[in-house]
């Protein structure tokens, strides 16, 4: 049965390349089109590379040091490699996605040139590229080392690379693949922080530093050739919002299945307990392919009907799953559907937060109005009431995750002998973790597509379209703002319950190694962790959004350097050097992303070493519980700020250009690192600190100066 | 020994009140500044009548609840009463401060007409008289209820209003006294919160309505007569900054003292155990008042030599009250001088975290002034640079306390009998809490002679009075800024140790209740409790900063309307209607403070009887954490942003009315309801839902769904 895995990964390969084939058949418009498109490509190339180079030094450090720990036996022998694969396919997700959307985006210009629901076409399909290459390749890398791990455990003792010669029990075999298995899923993890943090610090810096000399101060439109950093902005869209959330969603996927496989012995469901987050994959794999089929609309739609279009896809995914997955969970542990009920569960809540995502962050809604209305008053009540509405926006995810843990956990554990309850009872969270990103193959094409749809508007604005074009991109890109929402939705949500699963396996581990923690809320190295956990997402947060403030500055520097020494720029009579931008940006990236990186990995083990392996529980559900609602406060906020502003766009309140506006748009400005910088990462440092508490278990435990 | 308590609560109050008539021998100036003076003592003893009566009947509702808690054997005999008594003497403590604040302040304005030192004097010695009034009180009502209750329960056996006849041991006796005194502290408590959102709420709907018309849109200066929000923006600053922070401090004092007193029996150290925090308070408020003496300097002094004044004195009292606590300890618990060391790492810790608060938010170093720079690229840079100073600066402090409270915690339990080894620990972090607020008798005078000073700038001001004067008034609002950082490390500190105080008080309080609570990070319903808690302050925090929005909002339509009404307004021909403005954040304060004070009330209740006692210590845990770390992080943006447009004000960066100092003003606006309303407010929100779930730990144990 588990054959399943490798085929519908290979089937949504297959699709994924088909749809690059039929989206490189359309034309990429004019000559002067390609030319924009050419140079935004070139920056984003530039950028992936310098950014690999970086990051594979950090690779080859941390493979050496877990060579090392593997070599003195504190780690199974595949543990580095492990390790290495999944930061590879996690950047290589992202930069198919990366590579595929610098093609789109030129294209959708041109399809919009015909009509919206050509555009849609190009741009979604772009999306659905992504989503299904994260999904395929997850899946398959996930498959492959199982199939290799079960048959070396199986067909080996090799354990160690001291050929420690003990002779495994299925349980203790399994327990020593999913473990390894994590290990891989730290190397998406880390790929993905310095994707998400890199990516986010590159494209925020373009984008705030265009927007503050551009718009704010010498007065031209967005995306205007004469801007410096216009180049710089478009790339950033496609090395944040695409490769950086391609990396991103990779790791919550792999996470999320991951994390469920290894409660799975722990839990009592054994061999059959690990297959089923694999089989729900695969099935919603097929599902997700099901459901591009159905995103269509007649040739004039109406921007509602796109929606629903989008919406349609997506639900017939995910009822196409519950189904499915009804099957499988009765095949399999005929004895326990409430495992299935947690996969309605996990389904539901991710709902729900998209619903509420999209209640706070849309313009149709009284809370994002508020934010407009507050515009009357000047640039400070803009922000207190921006603040003010992200953080009231914090009370519906949290309450509803709250209540899929307590319903999945005792779903799944019900009729569970008491020794593997807890066990039991979080690989149900687990379950519903992957019930929500199940159908990610799809979710995360209707959220990709967005910055494809961005790109275009600018290449559209850039080669002197007609203003037609840049309407109908801009609907494109204003109906991403809304999917992206739900998509949000379940990145937060997941990640939440995964790392959840993740500080359940970390206990487990360390049962395991023969030790049981007291991790009561009342001792007090478990407290000080909770403390310490609390505040580094505000600290992590804290280095993003500095980051980007210094690189914008940079660029406001540079801008207006040029603005002031280039004769005849403002006149359109000479071109900016875009290229110095864009230099500008990638250098500043790379520097920028390596310290909040080193604090992710270097806080579980120090605080370990020093306070002992109790307290890494408490840094990590302390690190979870506040970095969950930081997360949501700053996505909200930074959403909150972008539909107001441009519902001002569309109008309201003395539309373009009136003080209102003007206060929105430093909304707006602020909005960007909340949401695409700082907000995103505190998602994938919560699960990258847990599974680097997993991976330096037996190390912690070893060395640590408290026992 | 236990006669120093009250006998020194006496000295305090007689000081506080010869204090009070040196105040008054000072002149008030002449009649225009006397009628200034006359119309904010006006506004702020009719916005503090309207407030009492909104609250004595919460005050009213909750003591009958309480009563029928009572009668039904839920809560002794005294429960009621107690808490009555704690809110009648926090909002005494804030009424006292205000009434002098607002006869002191006219007459530092005149005073300040001779010299700076003198103007010192007057300030100074209202701050003085608003610590002693706190302490004094603080020290009268702990030690009144004390020797009452040990008399009620020496020679009656009456415990509930059901008469129900127990015949009480030593330890169980002084439980029951502790724990209604605890119910005293819940008066005090929920007094405090009424007191901090309502004047804050006032306070900065008042300032901030008054900024955005006039200073941004009029381009008047602050403080101009012209503006209608004027009287109601000087009124602001004595129910927010004085009778807001005296409710809270008195909370916080009173607080530390109850916790502490509660874990002594069940740390095993006893009657002598229970002494201790009331003697260190005892000699703490003597030394505060030797302290006082030290506060003089030559007339003609430098700003630096006035700040080292009012540290001397800070440091003479500490002194003072580590070497008294060490005869004191030494005395009573021979075999734990351990407890005493916990003394001094709460005075080492409350330092550390107070030169950390001064080194984020003064002008002086690297973080505000980069605020300052940030402001040459306009709003948007101050605002994301202001938000990533803020959030960097609660590492020190999170840091600091977790150090602090395992030092405190191992240094009082060494030696400990295993089975009271736990409370012991949280005795000495009680002890460590009452080791930072023992001094605040002067510690609090030189936080509250601040906004003394402020009202006195606006009446030099608004009077017209030589450039010199109002030079004079600045100097010592902005030297009461850098105190006041002292101050606010010392209060956010102490909460963080009283809050854990107080959760191991209800987990004794549940035990006493014949139930063991299993409070594993890894059980599902602590965890949840866990996520819940760490929403609330989020939400706390966006409740209140929307009122401020709200109200400032009504503010701004009022000035509005009447300079666009009222003719020869702008031209000084005309007066404009200040009690307009009054009214309206009057009202708005009353209306805005209910829901915020209900969630602090209600959360702990609802949550513990959905789901458990044990998830009680999740939520309270959760609130801590991550309200300890949001307090820290709204602060200190808010005081960054502040002193950094003080900073441009001073001619920095293009000086007043700059693009930069706009820039500025526009971060000050958002960070005033950050420091002055939701940031001080999660402190007392954390203790009061501790508090609350002691005060109601056997009704919810008795009625909860989950066993």
């Amino acid at each position: 049965m588990l054959i399943l895995a490798p085929i519908s990964s290979i089937i949504a390969l297959l699709f994924a390349g088909y749809l690059v084939y039929r989206i490189m058949k359309f034309s990429p418009g004019d000559e002067n089109m390609v030319k924009i498109q050419r140079a935004i490509q070139e920056g984003a190339s530039s950028y992936i590379k310098r950014q690999y180079s970086v990051i594979a030094i950090f690779f080859a450090a941390i493979f050496v040091l877990l060579l090392f720990l593997s070599k003195k036996g504190y780690l199974p022998i595949f543990v580095p490699f492990a390790f290495l694969t999944g930061g590879f396919f996690s950047a290589l997700a992202g930069f198919i996605g990366m590579k595929v959307a610098t093609e789109a985006n030129v294209r959708t210009t041109n399809a919009a040139r015909v009509s919206l629901n050509k555009g849609l076409g190009v741009a979604f399909s772009s999306g659905s590229v992504m989503g299904l290459t994260v999904v395929g390749l997850g899946l398959l890398d996930l498959s492959a080392w199982y199939y290799f791990l079960e048959y070396w455990y199986t067909h080996t003792h090799i354990l160690w690379f001291t050929h420690t010669d003990i002779i495994l029990d299925v349980g203790r075999r399994i327990q020593q693949i999913t473990a390894t298995m994590l290990t891989f899923e730290m190397g998406a993890s880390l790929m993905a922080l310095f994707a998400r943090v890199g990516g986010g610090i590159y494209t925020k810096a373009a984008d705030v530093g265009a927007d503050l000399v551009g718009k704010v101060e010498a007065g031209i439109p967005e995306d205007d050739l004469r801007n410096p950093a216009v180049i710089a902005d478009n790339v950033g869209d496609n090395v944040g919002d695409v490769a950086g959330m391609g990396a991103d969603l990779y790791e919550s996927y792999v996470g999320s299945i991951v994390a469920t496989m290894v409660l799975a012995v722990a839990g009592g469901f054994g061999l059959k307990g690990v297959m089923i987050p694999l089989l729900m994959a695969s099935v919603g794999v097929i599902a997700s392919i099901a459901g591009t089929f159905f995103v269509k609309t007649k040739e004039k739609a109406e921007q509602g009907e796109l929606l629903s279009a989008l919406r349609r896809g997506i639900f017939v995914s995910a009822i196409l799953v519950a189904a499915a997955s009804f099957f499988i969970i009765k095949t399999l542990l005929p004895g326990n559907i409430g495992v299935y009920w947690a996969v309605i569960v996990g389904l539901l809540a991710g709902l729900i937060i998209g619903f509420s995502t999209e209640f706070f962050t849309s313009a149709k809604y009284a809370p994002t109005r508020s934010i407009a209305d507050s515009s009357l008053s000047g640039g400070a009540p803009v922000m207190i009431s921006g603040i003010s509405v992200g953080m009231f926006s914090t009370a519906i995810p949290v309450l509803t995750i709250g209540a899929a843990i307590l319903a999945s956990y005792f779903l799944a554990s019900a009729g569970c002998a008491e020794a593997v309850k807890f066990n039991a009872g979080l690989y149900g969270v687990g379950i519903a973790a992957v019930g929500m990103l199940s159908t990610l193959g799809i979710t995360l094409a209707t959220d990709a597509y967005g910055p494809v749809a961005d790109n275009a508007g600018g290449i559209a604005e850039m080669s002197h379209q007609a203003p037609i074009v840049r309407e109908r991109t801009d609907a494109l890109d204003s109906l991403g703002n809304t999917t992206a929402a739900t998509g949000k939705g379940f990145a937060i949500g997941s990640a939440a319950l995964t790392a959840l699963a993740l500080i359940a396996a970390f206990k487990d581990e360390i049962h395991h190694l023969g030790t049981e923690l007291s991790v009561s809320l009342l001792n007090p190295y478990v407290l000080v962790g909770l403390f310490i956990g609390a505040m580094l997402p505000f600290f992590f947060a804290s280095l993003t959004m500095k980051a980007v403030s210094r690189a914008a500055q940079s660029i406001v520097t540079e801008v207006r350097r040029q603005f002031r020494e280039i004769k005849g720029l403002m006149e359109g009579r000479t071109s900016p050097d875009y290229a110095s931008c864009v230099t500008i940006c990638t250098k500043a990236a790379q520097k920028e992303m390596i310290v909040p990186s080193l604090i992710a990995i270097a806080s579980p083990i120090v605080v370990g070493l020093l306070l002992g392996p109790e307290s890494i529980i408490g840094l990590l559900s302390g690190a979870l519980a506040s970095g969950f609602v930081l997360a949501i406060f700053m996505a909200n906020s930074g959403g909150a700020w972008d539909n107001a502003k441009k519902y001002v766009e569309r109008g309201a309140h003395g539309g373009k250009n009136s003080p209102a506006h003007k206060a929105l748009v430093m909304g707006d400005t602020v909005g960007d690192p909340f949401k695409d910088t700082s907000g995103p990462s505190l998602n994938i440092l919560i699960k990258l600190m847990s599974m680097v508490s997993v991976v330096f278990a037996s190390f912690i435990l070893a060395h640590s100066l408290i026992k």
